[in-house]
């Protein structure tokens, strides 16, 4: 499959849109409430996903990881997402 | 409660630590290789949370949101956590 180099680590944020309702969201803010955290405006709750792929460049780990998006990873009917693309270093 | 004038949005990243097992991310990296996306070499898969609240200042708003993850958000034995804080902006 020619030459493959790079490694990237791809951090993808998912949440409800905005104009869905977030019943865990609510329950989370309502339990935090209670514990005596009282300056909470709002709580949303999502998937947070983190991918690490090879690939030539960025630009093609980006291309790939959004199609991952739309395929299998969001519902984009009720769900936004965001990616953010890195080099992977090994820790 | 003295003078709160600054909304912020808490940005928290949740994973399992990555010493602990992670059937569904090992699920999904099956589920997009079979879908023809082969250059994957993990997947994990954890949550993410927003939450807007009301503080004096950011460094404040930290503390608080800290103390929310290990007082209720994250399970502090199989997960981490990371927190970016940032002032709300209204869209």
């Amino acid at each position: 499959m020619g030459t493959i180099t790079n490694i990237f680590i791809a951090k993808i944020k998912i949440l409800k849109r905005s104009s869905i309702n977030d019943p865990e969201g609510n329950t989370i803010a309502e339990a935090l409430n209670n514990l005596g955290f009282n300056d909470i405006d709002s709580v949303r709750i999502g998937k947070y996903i983190e991918i690490t792929l090879e690939s030539k460049d960025k630009r093609t780990a980006e291309k790939i990881v959004n199609r991952m998006c739309e395929t299998l990873l969001v519902n984009l009917v009720i769900e936004s997402y965001q990616v953010e693309i890195n080099p992977y270093i090994v820790k």
